[in-house]
C-alpha cells in the first residue's frame, strides 16, 4: 500500500539508533504476533520484548538493546511516540477538497468564512457562523447559526456543529456526531412532561478531539464545556452543563449525565458512566462497564456499579465468584450446630 | 448573551410574587453554586434554598418566602416550570431557515409539502413523502418514500426518517437520529443468518421528542410504536415491533429490545435495558444500568444486572459490599467450631 | 396496506401444505396475541401452537399438523424461513431513486461508478472511490476518497464509507453508520495525549449487514475486518484493528474494544462488550450487558460483568439473591455459638 522503507529510514524518521542490517526493506508496520518479513514491529517493554524471538517480522523498534535478537533493530527512548510516527509517515495522504468553497455547499451570506478554509461538497453554513483558518469540513458537514469553528478544526463527513456552539483550535469532530443536540431536560405540568428550553451552548476547547456518532447536549444556561487536549471516543453521551477538564480520555460510549464535574486527566473505561451533578477529582480513572454514583476523590481508580474503590471491588468480586461454595460452607456449619444441639439435648 | 432583565420582569413573565428590590438588573441565569451577582438562581425545595445564604446570585426563583435571604427573591408555585419560563424568554431566537423549499433542498414532484413548511438546505424528500403545514425540516434531514411529517413536527440537521414512516404532529426529532432503520431479524438457513424481511413501519404519536443518534427500527409487520408525549434521550435504540407508551422518559443510551411493551409513564434510567417480548406496566421506573430481563408490573421500581426491585437490590448491595468480611466471619465459625471439635473429642 | 392474499397464495409462495379452508383471504401478519380475523398468524414449536387456540388470527404457519385448530393452515418444515418468505412477499416495494447519478449528488471527475449503480440526491463520492455494479448509495451517503463499495451492496441514507474502506458484495450499512472512523488511539508525550495516525483501512466481506448509527474504525496498521455473512445492529462500537469472523451476531449497543478477535459464528447480546487484545473462540455466545475480560474458548456461553460461564454465573446470581438472608443465618450461627461460649463459661 506504500512505499518500501528501510531500517535505516525508521531510525532517521524516529531519531533513534538502528542496530544490525540498516538496509533491510519494509513495507508496513504489524503487531509482534501479525508482523511478517516486510513488516517492522515494536516492543514497548521487556516482557513484549521477549517475544520478538519468536515473531517473523522483518526489524522492530524497541527501547532497549536486544543482543539476541534475530533481526534488525531501531533503539529509542519511547517506543510509542516513534511507532506513531512511523505510522504519520507510512499513512496514505488524505485526499482533501481543495480549499475555498465547493459549488454544492449551501454557505450563509453572511457567514465569515477564512480563505484557506475547506468547505467540502454539501456542506451546510448557517447564517452568523464563522469558520477559521484552515478549517476544514469535510463532505456533508453543518455548522449551524451563529456557530464558530476555530482554526485548524475540522469537521468530518456528517458532523453537525449546532447553533451557537464554539468549537476551538485543532479540535477533531468525527462523522455524523452531533455538538450542541438539545438537553434532555423536562417538568411536569399537567401530568405532561414538558420541554425545559436549552438557552446555553456548548463550549469545546483546543485540540479536543472527538470520535464518530458522539453526541455533546447544550447547555440549560451557560456552557457545556471540554477542557484542553481532551479526546472522546465513539458513541459517547456528554449531556447538558457537563463540564470536562483538560486531557481526559473517554473511551467508546462512555455516558456522562447533566451537570457532572470531571477534573483533569479523568480516564473513563468503555460503557462507563457517571451520575448527574457527580464531580470526579483529577485523575480519577473509571473501570469498563462502571457506574459512579457518587462523587470521586483525585486520582482514585474506581470499579463496579454502583463503582467502589477497585482494590475493594476485586476482593468482593473474588469473594462473590465463591459465593455458592459459600453458601454451601454456611449450610454446613448450620447442619454440624444443629446435630450438636441435638445430642447435647439427647 | 442576552438582553438585560428585572426581577420585576421575571415576575411577570412567570406570574410570581418580587419580594424585595424589584429593579435589581440581571443577565443570566445559574445554579446557586455557579451563580454571580447578574445571575438569577433558583431553589426548588427548602434544603436547597438554605444555599442561597451563601450564593452570590442577584436573585433567586423560590417556592416559599424566605425572609433572610439576602438578595430579591421572586416567589413562585412551581419553580421549575419557572425557570423554564425565563429560559425560553433568554434563549436566542433559534436561526431558521425560510419558509418554502431551499434551492439546495431534492424534494420528489410528487412529494406533498405544506406551503409554509421550511426545508432547509441539502434537505431530501423522497417520492409519495408528505410534510405537515409548519413543519422544519433542517440541513440535510430526509424524509423516505411516502413517510409522513405532521404538522409543526421538526427534523433537526442530519436526521433520517425512512420509508412509510409516520410521524405525529409536534414531533421532535434530533440530529442524525434515524427512524425506521431495519429490524435487527434474522433466521438461519444453510447455517448462515438470512435477513427476515421488515414489511412494517414506525408510528410516532404527538408532541414525542427524540434526541441525537438514536435509532427506531420498523417493524417485522404492523408498526414500531412511540406514544404520545414519551421523550427519548441520545443513542437510545429501540428495536422492531417494540410498543412505548404514553409520557415515557428514555434516557440516554437505553436499549429496548425487539417488541417489548412498556406502559404510560415509564422512566428508564441511563444505560438501563429491557430485554425482547418483555412486558413494564405503568408507571414502572428503571434505574440507570440495570437490564430487565423479565416482565415488571405496574409501578415497581427496578434495579439491578438482571433487574429486581430496587428495595431488594439496595439491601442485597450493601451485603455484597460486605461480602470479604462475610467470608472472614464464616471462616471464623470454621475455625471456632473445629477448634472446638477437636477439645471435645480430646 | 398491502393487497390481499389467500391461505392457497401462502402455500405456494412457501412450498407448503394448505389445511383447511384454502379460499381464506387475508391481509397481513401478527403474532398470535395480537393476530384479527384479515391475519396469518404463526406457531414454531408446539408451545406456541398451543396459544393457536385462542388466537383471533384467520390463518396459521405451522411447523406440524394441529387437527385441533380452529384455522386454516398452512403446514411447512421451516416455520420462520416461510414468514420470512410472506414478509418478503408483502413488503411494499421500496421506492429506490432511478439507476445513475441523481443531479444533486457530487461524485468525483475520477471516481469509477457503475452505469447501472444508483447514486441518490445529494451523496458524495470522493476522488478515486469504486462503486460496483448495482450498488445503491441512498440520499446522502457519502464515499471517501479510494473507497469501494462492491456490487449490489447498499449505503442507506447518511451513511459514511471513509477514505480507503473496501467494502464487499451485497453488503447493507445502515442509515448514518460510520465504517472507517479514526481509531481512538493516543500515547502521552509532555503530560499530553497525542493522537496516533491510522494508517490502515477497514475491510467489510460479502453480505455482512450493519444497522444504524454504528461505527467501525479504521485500523492502525493493516485492516479493521469483518467476516462474510456477519450482522450488526444498531449504535455497536467496533473499534481498530478489531477481527471478526464469519456469520457472527452483534447486536444492539455492543462494543468490541481494540485488536479483539471474534472466531466464526461469535453472538453477542445487547450492550455486552469484549475488552482490547481478547480472543474468543468460534460459536461463543455472551449474554446481553456482559463484560468480557479474558479469553473465552470456542462453544462457550458467558455471562456477568466480568464475563464467566453462564452456569457458574447463574448459580452465583441465585446466591447472591439470597445474600441478606445468607448474612442473617450467619448472624445467627455467631450468636448461638457465643450464647454457648458464654453458657460453658459459665
Amino acid at each position: 500500500m506504500s512505499e518500501p522503507f528501510t531500517v535505516r529510514q525508521i531510525a532517521e524518521w524516529v531519531g533513534g539508533r538502528a542496530v544490525g542490517d540498516a538496509g533491510v526493506t519494509l513495507r508496513g508496520v504489524a503487531s509482534i504476533g501479525d508482523a511478517g518479513p516486510e513488516d517492522v514491529t515494536f516492543a514497548a517493554d521487556a516482557k513484549r520484548a521477549a517475544g520478538l524471538r519468536e515473531s517473523r517480522a522483518g526489524a522492530a523498534i524497541v527501547a532497549e538493546p536486544l543482543d539476541a535478537a534475530a533481526m534488525p533493530l531501531v533503539q529509542v527512548d519511547d517506543v510509542q511516540a516513534a511507532v506513531a510516527e512511523v505510522l504519520r509517515r507510512l499513512a496514505p495522504p488524505e485526499t482533501l477538497p481543495p480549499a475555498g468553497i465547493d459549488p454544492t455547499a449551501s454557505v450563509a451570506e453572511d457567514a465569515d468564512v477564512a480563505a484557506d478554509a475547506i468547505v467540502g461538497p454539501g456542506v451546510v453554513v448557517a447564517p452568523g457562523a464563522t469558520i477559521g483558518a484552515g478549517a476544514v469540513l469535510m463532505a456533508r458537514a453543518v455548522v449551524g447559526a451563529r456557530a464558530v469553528i476555530g482554526p485548524e478544526s475540522r469537521l468530518d463527513a456528517g458532523a453537525v456543529v449546532r447553533h451557537g456552539c464554539v468549537i476551538g483550535t485543532r479540535v477533531r469532530i468525527g462523522s455524523n456526531s452531533v455538538i450542541g443536540s438539545e438537553g434532555y431536560g423536562y417538568y411536569v405540568a399537567d401530568r405532561a412532561p414538558r420541554r425545559v428550553p436549552h438557552a446555553g451552548n456548548v463550549e469545546i476547547d483546543d485540540d479536543v478531539e472527538i470520535g464518530a456518532c458522539s453526541c455533546v447536549d447544550r447547555a440549560k444556561f451557560g456552557s457545556t464545556r471540554i477542557g484542553a487536549g481532551t479526546k472522546v471516543d465513539n458513541l459517547v453521551q456528554i449531556a447538558h452543563n457537563v463540564q470536562i477538564g483538560r486531557g481526559c480520555l473517554l473511551t467508546a460510549q462512555v455516558g456522562i449525565a447533566g451537570s457532572a464535574r470531571l477534573g483533569d486527566g479523568v480516564v473513563a473505561g468503555g460503557s462507563s458512566g457517571v451520575r448527574d451533578n457527580i464531580a470526579l477529582g483529577d485523575g480519577v480513572r473509571l473501570a469498563a462497564f462502571c457506574a459512579v454514583a457518587a462523587d470521586v476523590p483525585d486520582g482514585q481508580v474506581v470499579s463496579g456499579i454502583p463503582a467502589i474503590d477497585a482494590r475493594d471491588h476485586r476482593r468482593i468480586v473474588a469473594a462473590w465468584n465463591k459465593l455458592p461454595e459459600l453458601v454451601k460452607r454456611v449450610r454446613q456449619l448450620e447442619t454440624k450446630l444443629n446435630a450438636r444441639d441435638f445430642s447435647e439435648d439427647g
